[in-house]
């Protein structure tokens, strides 16, 4: 008689968790996919793309459909909605259907858009962007032809559906409460970005707080309400964050922490519940840097802790040792707004401070190939290290093409914990067509040194 | 009474020891730099875009003129060649001039083009591609409109010069002894390079080993003759790599290692000569994945060679203790030949084997961002992973746009000593411009997990 595992999600950590553990397992064992809605394995990230139409349809961004994942041995059920987990009983409740047993459970019910509380937010035409069917509810709208857009919020993915929504030739405004845009950049490279989503006709509401919205008599939207007046708006898009989806989780007792996330091992094994998983977006993971708990929803993660939950349920319903573990994330996120590539990792300056540690923080400029090269561009670097251990903490890339990705070697680097020193010293890619003998990330990285030395 | 430190070589290397060591010593100090050229801390590097007429002028390449260097206070000697070192009294020998003394010397007199003792070597036209004014006097042959260029060797610089002679125009054929271009990298990513310069227009000959070249009664070079044949060549660029100069310092009974480099210690003192330092071309290294003994002549390491001794000769004549020390190399390089990127860092197989190490090989072929966005094109990442410790030994990557730099991560993951399981696991930058949920790097490095699996 073999083991049931139910995983309850089908997109990217509940799948991984899914295909790893049906690879491990025996014939007899079952593998449950319970999903509430019409798509599995799809790029979330992928939406504003295709809102702007440079990607055709909402399948492009399936990496794998049900009837795939069903040939290679998952029983998955799609419109299917978990109501009620009892752990004691291990037996999930089924809106409208059977209880569903399992030896060990998987949760991987993802997040969800935040939507405030506040006037007139559940009125048509506002729209979170978490799933594709939200995006195809903002496709919806756009189809009216809306005089006005308006994104509340200007993150990685408002700045997104911004560019989307501009792209469509739609009149958009971006509303962000903080004084700057993207708040999750230090100001002066916001500044930067700023600077071009004006230039690309957005218009910008910065230090602005959004209040309510107003709705006309079949309660659509038609304003968006702020302390300086009504912003006419026929379509607003939340860009606002995401919150862990894991009502589920807290109803049935299992502990949650920072933003409702799940509080799971480095197993992904939820703290004291030892038949049960929980991976993705739903969880409360660790940052490298800080050691603390951090909740931090992103596709790459949800793909890597559905790995290590597959290994762990694996390895435990086989008597084995289980092989992997989640060592958390270091905060590493990028985007291209236009021409202009925006990346960051590890810790901002006051998200250094807030840690208790005394950063030294450094901006410079430099090209993002040789000088002497024609069209070279620039790109502003800023650096975070810790004045006392002499770590970096962490950098921003705000430039041109080919800036961005560079911020994959501190992302590396603060992994590995390393000092700015250290950095200065690594063995770089180096020809003229890519940086200057110095790459960007080693001059902030010398400026930084420089700084401690001061 | 002041100190007087005398530096031999004014480009990248001995500059930045004398502008180092220039900042941190007092006015009665004296920085003296001997340079036989007249050129100071130019990018050699630079050269192939010089010829091809992307960089306008040799000046371009200039990172700062002799004029500069002596604002800064440094007393610069051009045209000034030295012909021996007296170590034991402290004292050089000048071609031409007076000796001059020191009490702190540096070594910075680079590197050669390798040019193998063939009958015909020294004929007009026959260009080793190092300085300057070996660019200079490509220029000029190439100015008399050559019926045939041949470039002999396909590392990175003679692939660099054959396309520059393309782009100008020139008939041009790659001779490569081995039976793959670019033998620093995996023959299959050869091939790849090998398509493209063949779609380019150039005549590839691999396998082919050159045996002298055929001059006219005016000692101009006809032909380039080999096994198969003799090649018509109006011009012939030697590719084959340099050594260093060191025979001032083997004269002057200095240790030399590995192609000749001079033996320094880790603060780039030389061993066994407490007064004398050296930096950049000239020296060996450390290959810091083997631990083993390497001569890895590129201005990266030259610039921080420099660092290192400027830092190590102020702190001796200082009292101080030294701050830097140089940790080595990973052997990492790129470039780009038409669009096509190509980066290699650490080991490749045959290193590996030859280390003593059993190497684990994958290669793997993915996408340079989602594969749902239009224009994505394609990468081969080669990866080699320790069997025994599961360390990273090394990475290739050959590919489209922005598919070269992502080397970078594994060349910091080599520095610090990550294995493929840890690279796995590495929070790097993900958004459907830049790449799929996995980057390239953890895609290969997955293939190499499952390969040391199985």
């Amino acid at each position: 008689m073999g083991s049931r595992v139910v995983v309850i999600g089908g997109d990217a950590a509940g799948m991984t968790v899914a295909s790893g553990v049906r690879r491990r397992l025996g014939e007899d064992d079952e593998v449950v996919v319970l999903e509430r809605g019409t798509w599995t394995s799809y790029s979330a990230c992928g939406i504003p793309y295709w809102i702007a139409g440079e990607v055709d349809t909402a399948e492009a961004l399936v990496a794998r459909s049900p009837e795939q994942h069903r040939r290679n041995g998952i029983d998955l059920r799609m419109g299917t909605e978990v109501t009620a987990i009892d752990p004691r009983r291990r037996t999930l409740s089924v809106r409208g259907g059977d209880p569903v047993s399992y030896d060990r459970l998987v949760i991987a019910t993802g997040a969800e858009p935040v939507r405030p509380d506040l006037p007139g937010i559940d009125g048509r035409g506002i729209h979170g962007v978490q799933s594709l069917d939200d995006g195809q509810a903002v496709l919806d709208s756009l189809a009216d032809d809306p005089q006005h857009v308006v994104v509340v919020g200007s993150g990685y993915i408002g700045l997104e559906m911004a560019e989307a929504c501009v792209v469509r030739g739609f009149d958009t405004t971006v509303v962000e409460r903080s004084p700057n845009v993207m708040p999750i950049i230090e100001p002066a490279l916001g500044q930067q970005v700023a600077d071009a989503m004006r230039r690309r006709g957005i218009h910008l509401r910065t230090g602005v707080d959004v209040t309510g919205f107003t709705l006309d008599d079949s309660g659509r939207v038609t304003g968006v309400e702020t302390a300086d007046g009504t912003l006419p708006a026929d379509v607003v898009i939340l860009g606002l964050g995401v919150a862990a989806r894991s009502g589920l989780a807290s109803d049935a007792g299992l502990p949650t922490g920072v933003k409702g996330g799940i509080v799971v091992d480095d197993r992904q094994r939820v703290e004291g519940f030892a038949e049960i998983w929980a991976a993705g977006d739903c969880v409360v993971t660790i940052d490298r840097v800080t050691g603390e708990p951090i909740h931090l929803p992103l596709g790459t993660h949800a793909n890597k802790q559905g790995m290590v939950a597959a290994d762990g349920i694996a390895a435990d319903l086989l008597g084995e040792e289980p092989r992997l573990s989640f060592p958390g994330v270091v905060q590493t996120a990028i985007t291209k707004f236009c021409s202009l590539e925006i990346s960051r990792t590890g810790l901002d300056a006051q998200q250094a401070r807030d840690a208790g540690l005394d950063p030294v923080v450094v901006s410079i400029e430099t090209t993002n190939f040789a000088g002497y090269m024609p069209g070279a561009g620039m790109m502003t670097v800023v650096m975070v290290a810790d004045r006392i251990t002499r770590r970096l903490l962490g950098a921003q890339i705000v430039g041109a093409e080919d800036a961005a990705l560079r911020i994959d070697v501190a992302a590396t680097a603060l992994a590995a914990g390393m000092t700015v020193d250290a950095v200065v010293m690594l063995d770089l890619a180096y020809a003229p067509p890519f940086s200057s003998v110095w790459s960007p990330i080693q001059v902030a990285a010398r400026a930084a040194v420089k700084a401690l030395a001061g």
